[in-house]
C-alpha cells in the first residue's frame, strides 16, 4: 500500500506518493498565481487553485505503475489563515485572502481595543498585532462590513484543508492545527471559542467541524474520483497546517528537536507537551497552538523573509551568476553558494539583517527594514552573499535561544524545505547556532507529514511514533566547528546591538 | 603665447597645454603605479613618476602644431603630502609615502600628546589625528627612526611640486600651499615653524625654500629642455596643491561659490580672507591653508571615499552593465546613472553611508563604515544606485552646512572633477543641497588652476582676477527643485540620525 501526501502552498501544490518506508514513489507539482487586486491585498483564485490541486493529484498517480486502489489514505497539509467562503453547494462566493493580505488592519485593531490582544492570546495562542493583520477572524469581518451580500450568502468559512477534503470526500472537516489558525479556536478547551465568536457576531454555524489530525473523513467521493484519478477505496484523513506537518515529517514527536524550515519564510518549531504562553512569547510574535498529534502543542516563530532574500539578490545582483548557470545548465543558487564561500566567517566585517519585510519572532517588528553594514572598498560580492547567510542565520540564533528562554532545551536542529539542500549554509548554521544541524534524508517534509497522517488514519502504522521511527532518515549532519563557534558568537552580540541601535531609526523611515 | 599646467595625482599625471582664453591646445595624460609594499604602505616610486611626468609633458607638446618656445610658462599642481628625500645631486633616497600611507601612527601619536593636536592646528591649520597620519612631519620622525641612513643622507625632503620644479630648473622651491600640507608651515607666519621643527627635532635646512604661487622660478634648464622637449625659453613659475588649483580652475578668487571636486576622493573648498581657525573645525577635520592666491586661505572638507564607491559598485555588481556598456561602446557609468534615474527621489526609502574607509569631514570618524539601510524586496539595483548618490549628495550638504556654520556663506557650488560629468548626479546635488550647481566648462580644473599661475607668473595675464574673468566660463546651471528639496529635506535629517544611532556600534566593528 502507498500514502499520499498533498501540500497546498500559496504559490502551488504538490501531490507525492510515499511507500510505507519513506520513500518518494512518484510526485507531480503544480503552480498557480497570487493575485494583488489592490496594493496590499493578496489572493488566491479558488478555482484556479483547487483545479490545480486535482491536476496535481492525477499526475502524481498517472505517473507511476500503481493502481489508485493501492492509495490507502490521503492526507492534506495546507498553507495557513487563507480561507474561502462557500455556499450551501460548497461553491466559492469569494477570493481567498492570504496570510500576507493586509486590508483587515481596521478590524484587528478592534480587536486590540476592544478585547485585548492577551486576552486572545490566553485564548487561542495566537500573537494578535494591528501591523499584521494575518487571521481569518479579522478577515471575515471585513468582508462582512466591505461584502455583506457574500457574508450573508456564506454556508461556510474553510481553510484550504476542509475546502480539499469537501472537495474530496464531501465533508468540510479541518483539524485542530490548522483551526488554531484562524484565531477563533479555543486551544484548551480544543474547539471554536464561544468568547470570541459572541464578541465578533460570527455564528459557530459558519465553522467548520474540527477534529484532530489523522482522523478518517470519509472515502474519495465518486465525482472527486473522477475529477482526480483517486480510487473510491482510498481514505481522506485529516491532515495539518504546513508548518507542524513538515515537523513531523522532520520525525518531531516530542520535545527534543526543532524543525527549521527554510523557504521564501523561514519557520522555526518545537513541540510542547503543553501550551506554554506568556507575554514575552506573546510580544516577540510566537504562536502556540496544536500540533498534528492530539495533545502535542507546536511553538513556533518565524523569519518572513528569508529565501526570498535570495531570490531578491539573484534577480537584482548576479546577472554574470544568472548567465554562468544557464551556460553550465546548473542551479543558480548553486553558484552563488560557491561564490559566498570564498567569504571567510564573519564575512570580513560585514553585517546583514534581513528585515526585508519587518522583523518576524523575536523581534517581531513590522517597522524594522534590511540593513547592510560595515561595507569597506574590500569587500566582494561573495562578502556580500555570506553576509546575507550569516544574517538569515542569525535570525535562527535569536529564535532558537527565545524558545529555550522558555524552558524548551532544543537538542538538534533539524532543517528542511529547499534552503536544506545548501550544505555551505547548514554548516554556518551549525556555527552560528552552535547546534547539531540534521539534515533529513526528505526535504519534502510537509507532503510527508501529511503522507504520515494518512498512513496513521488508514493504520499503515499502528501509530505516529511507529511511523516516525520507518520513516525518519538523516542525509547529512552538521557539526558546529569550536574556532568559528568563537568567532560567531561575538558577531552575533554586535548583530543584536546593530537592530537595538537601529530600532528609533526604523519607527521613523 | 600658451600656458602648460603639469597636473600629478596619486595614480597618473597630466600635462595640458591652454591658450590663454581657457581652451585646451593638447593633452596628454600618463600613469604610473601606487605601491603598497606593506598593508599599510601607500607609495610612489619617484624614479617612475618622474620618468612618467616628463613623457607626458612630451606628449603633450608633440601632439599639437605649436613651437615649444610658444609655452609661456609652466606650473605644477601636485597632490599633497607625498615626499621624496633627495640626496644633494637631487637623486631620491626613498620611496615617496603619499597621504594614505598609514606607517607613522606612532609619530602621529606622540604630537598629540606631546604638543597637542590643538596647538599644532593653531600653528599650521592641520587637524592632527593619530588615525590618520597623513602628514610629512610624522612620516619624516618615521623614517629617521626607520630608515636612519636615509635620513643621515637626505639633503631635502621635497613634495612634488618642489621636486618637479628642481628637476625642471634647477630650484627646488615650493609654494605656501604645498608647504601648508606638511605640517610644518607656520600659515599665519607665513614660514616654516621654528617652534614645531625644534620639537620635532629637524633642521629647516631641511626643508625648500617656499614662495607663493605664481611666482617666476626660472627657466627650463638644458637638461630638462632635453629630457621635454620643454623650450628653454619657457618660465618654471610656482604652482601649489591640486585642490586649491582646482578651485582656481573653477573661477575661485574670493569668498562666495565653494569648489565641489568630485574623483575618487571628494573635496568641498571655499577661500577665506582670512585663516578661520576653531576647535569645531579642527574636530570635523577641516584643515585651512594658503590659497594659492598671496594671503588669501582655502578651508576645505572632504569625502574620502566618493567617485571610488561607483567604481566598487561596478566592479563587483554591474556585470550586465559592463558588458552592455562594452557591447554599445558607451562608458559604463553612463549605464549606471541612467539606471539610477529610474529610481525616484528618495530611493525608495534607501539610505546609503558611504563611510568606506570611515567618513571625512565633518563627522570625521575613522571608524564608520559603509550602510545600506531601508531594503525591502521591492529594491532594485536602480534604488541601490540612486542611494549611492543620494548618499554621497548628502554628505555634500554636511559639509556645505558645516562650512557656513563657522561665517563663511557659500552662494553657489561648482562642481569640477570627473563626478562633474553626470548632469544627473549634479542635479541631485542641487536638490539635496538646495544650492545652485555650476558646472564649469573645463573639469580639468587643477591643470587650468595650474595654468592660471604660470600665466600669472609669466605675465600672460595682469592679474589672477584677469586670467579667472578671461578663462572661467560655464557649460550648464543645475538650480534646486523645489518638490525634491523639500522631499530631501526630511530625508537628510533622518540621514543624519542613521549615523548617529550607529556611531556606537562602529567603534565596536
Amino acid at each position: 500500500m502507498y500514502i499520499l501526501g498533498l501540500d497546498v502552498g500559496t504559490t502551488g501544490c504538490k501531490s507525492i506518493i510515499f511507500s510505507p518506508d519513506g520513500r518518494i514513489v512518484s510526485s507531480a507539482y503544480g503552480e498557480y498565481k497570487l493575485y494583488h487586486r489592490r496594493i496590499e491585498w493578496s489572493e488566491l483564485n479558488p478555482y484556479e487553485t483547487w483545479n490545480t490541486a486535482k491536476e496535481t493529484i492525477r499526475r502524481s498517480i498517472e505517473n507511476v505503475r500503481i493502481r489508485p486502489e493501492e492509495i490507502a489514505a490521503l492526507s492534506t497539509s495546507v498553507l495557513g489563515e487563507a480561507f474561502i467562503p462557500v455556499d450551501e453547494k460548497g461553491n466559492p462566493l469569494y477570493w481567498s485572502m492570504t496570510t500576507f493580505d493586509a486590508r483587515a488592519v481596521e478590524q484587528t485593531r478592534w480587536w486590540e481595543e476592544k478585547f485585548g490582544a492577551d486576552e486572545i492570546y490566553r485564548i487561542t495562542g495566537q500573537p494578535l498585532t494591528s501591523s499584521m493583520p494575518i487571521y481569518p477572524l479579522p478577515k471575515i469581518q471585513w468582508l462582512r462590513e466591505y461584502e455583506p451580500k457574500v457574508y450573508e450568502k456564506t454556508w461556510k468559512f474553510l481553510c484550504w484543508e476542509e475546502y480539499v477534503n469537501m472537495k474530496l470526500c464531501g465533508k468540510p472537516v479541518t483539524d485542530f492545527s490548522v483551526a488554531s489558525r484562524t484565531m477563533m479556536f479555543d486551544i484548551t478547551r480544543k474547539k471554536w471559542s464561544g468568547e470570541i465568536l459572541d464578541v465578533a457576531g460570527i455564528d459557530e454555524d459558519l465553522l467548520p467541524e474540527a477534529a484532530p489530525s489523522g482522523v478518517v473523513i470519509g472515502h474519495v467521493s465518486p465525482k472527486a474520483s473522477e475529477e482526480t484519478g483517486l480510487s473510491e477505496e482510498t481514505l481522506i484523513v485529516t491532515g495539518g497546517h504546513d508548518q507542524p506537518c513538515g515537523a513531523l515529517g522532520a520525525g518531531l514527536v516530542e520535545s527534543g528537536p526543532a524543525m527549521d524550515a527554510t523557504g521564501t519564510v523561514e519557520c522555526i518549531g518545537v513541540v510542547l507537551d503543553r501550551p506554554v504562553l506568556n507575554e514575552r512569547l506573546r510580544r516577540g510574535g510566537f504562536a502556540v497552538h496544536h500540533y498534528v498529534i492530539e495533545d502535542i502543542y507546536f511553538l513556533f516563530g518565524f523569519n518572513p523573509t528569508s529565501g526570498v532574500i535570495l531570490r531578491w539578490f539573484r534577480d537584482n545582483f548576479a546577472e554574470g551568476e544568472r548567465m554562468k548557470a544557464d551556460e553550465k545548465g546548473v542551479n543558480v543558487y548553486e553558484i552563488l553558494m560557491s561564490l559566498a564561500a570564498e567569504s571567510p566567517p564573519g564575512a570580513r566585517g560585514l553585517f546583514f539583517l534581513p528585515y526585508f519585510e519587518g522583523s518576524g519572532t523575536p523581534t517581531f517588528n513590522r517597522k524594522a527594514r534590511g540593513v547592510i553594514l560595515g561595507l569597506t572598498l574590500s569587500h566582494k560580492k561573495s562578502d556580500v552573499l555570506r553576509a546575507i547567510l550569516e544574517g538569515l542565520s542569525y535570525e535562527l540564533r535569536r529564535n532558537i535561544e527565545a524558545i529555550e528562554r522558555n524552558g524548551t532545551k532544543i537538542s538538534e536542529v533539524r532543517a528542511i524545505g529547499g534552503g536544506a539542500q545548501s550544505d555551505f549554509w547548514l554548516q554556518i548554521k551549525a556555527d552560528i547556532t552552535g547546534r547539531l544541524i540534521v539534515a533529513p534524508k526528505v526535504t519534502e517534509a510537509a507532503s510527508l507529514g501529511a503522507a504520515i497522517l494518512a498512513g496513521v488514519g488508514s493504520r499503515v502504522y499502528e501509530s505516529i511514533k511507529e511511523a516516525v521511527r520507518r520513516i525518519y532518515a538523516e542525509r547529512a549532519k552538521f557539526i558546529p566547528q569550536t574556532s568559528n563557534v568563537e568567532k560567531y558568537g561575538g558577531c552575533y552580540g554586535l548583530y543584536k546591538r546593530i537592530y537595538d541601535a537601529l530600532a528609533g531609526i526604523f519607527d521613523e523611515i
